[in-house]
């Protein structure tokens, strides 16, 4: 079995923010020795996403995260709010979600031109940890 | 192989709620044997979806169902309205999706100390089935 | 190992559309002879989505272009669009994601009686390149 899980973390700079995390899931990917299979990259808080898009122009990131500001506003009434004040950070992540898989083929990640793996921080500054685990099949 | 599937129902009881399914999934896991791998959780209908966020306050799943409610309201004019009248549910079902992958490592689902496993309801009450698809790997 | 990667072309037709693409992704995973483990669907573009619905009634595609074209509209101010005019395209379908993963057991793909696979183009008329990888386990 070659299947290998490896761990990195980023340090986020602001209370929102996008990351082009793809030459770190590359990175793990060659190392492995991996030809065939699936790549999951997960971030392992529930304020994150990881999301696969266009990274060339970082604009479309800073769309991302004034659009999902805008559908899912800070508010005061949001009822986790009475704990611990950030559900709306909540709320973007679950739309976009923890967690994107990435076939591997010829022991490279199978990704259109325009697709790469970006990190998205809702609820900064933080360490954030993301698992990068491989599956050989 | 060691891969199993399993499959459980919960009988939903309004009309749009949230559930922690985290023990039921870890359950499988554990039964599996499965030292790492995949796990695969799918809720096997269309106006229902699976999602991975903190459960530990229960409010954020209140919130997620009243955001999405509003984002995506019942409206008279939504067109599979004419056929249904569960227009909004299967477009909040779209965009939190019916599946979540997660990794295994050590016999264990890999999430974060905040992360859980959710079933939302959005056209209740139902019985709703969800698969658990474990792969070895 | 049994796994295998597939790839076909879908010709969309309009700037927004939707796909029932269910029958040819059945068609590689029997095809492949794989009894068990994971087929991923991918679509290889970031303005295009691949989402788990009912495509019984056509309308539901719609409707989901239609919510999602009135929650991320068109406008002067993204960011994106001093390059590419299609930021609108990529925030719906990063809300959407590029990928969608389906248990395969006992040689067929295990969704609900009204889940199917769709996709959804947002910035067409376009050759959209599909893959879908299989792997055994």
């Amino acid at each position: 079995m070659g299947g290998t899980t490896e761990f990195f973390e980023i340090e986020t700079t602001a209370s929102q923010e996008s990351f082009d995390i793809s030459d770190r899931v590359k990175d793990v990917v060659a190392r492995s020795g991996i030809a065939r299979g699936l790549c999951q990259v997960i971030v392992l808080h529930s304020t994150c996403a990881i999301v696969l898009n266009e990274t060339a122009d970082p604009n479309i990131g800073k769309d991302v995260l004034r659009a999902l500001g805008e559908v899912f506003p800070e508010r005061d009434d949001w009822l986790h709010n009475l704990k611990d004040d950030n559900a709306a950070s909540h709320l973007r992540a679950s739309v976009l979600g923890p967690s994107e898989v990435i076939p591997i083929v010829d022991g490279e990640l199978l990704l259109g031109k325009w697709q790469e793996v970006w990190l998205f921080e809702f609820d900064g500054p933080r360490a954030r940890r993301v698992a990068v685990h491989l599956v050989e099949g």
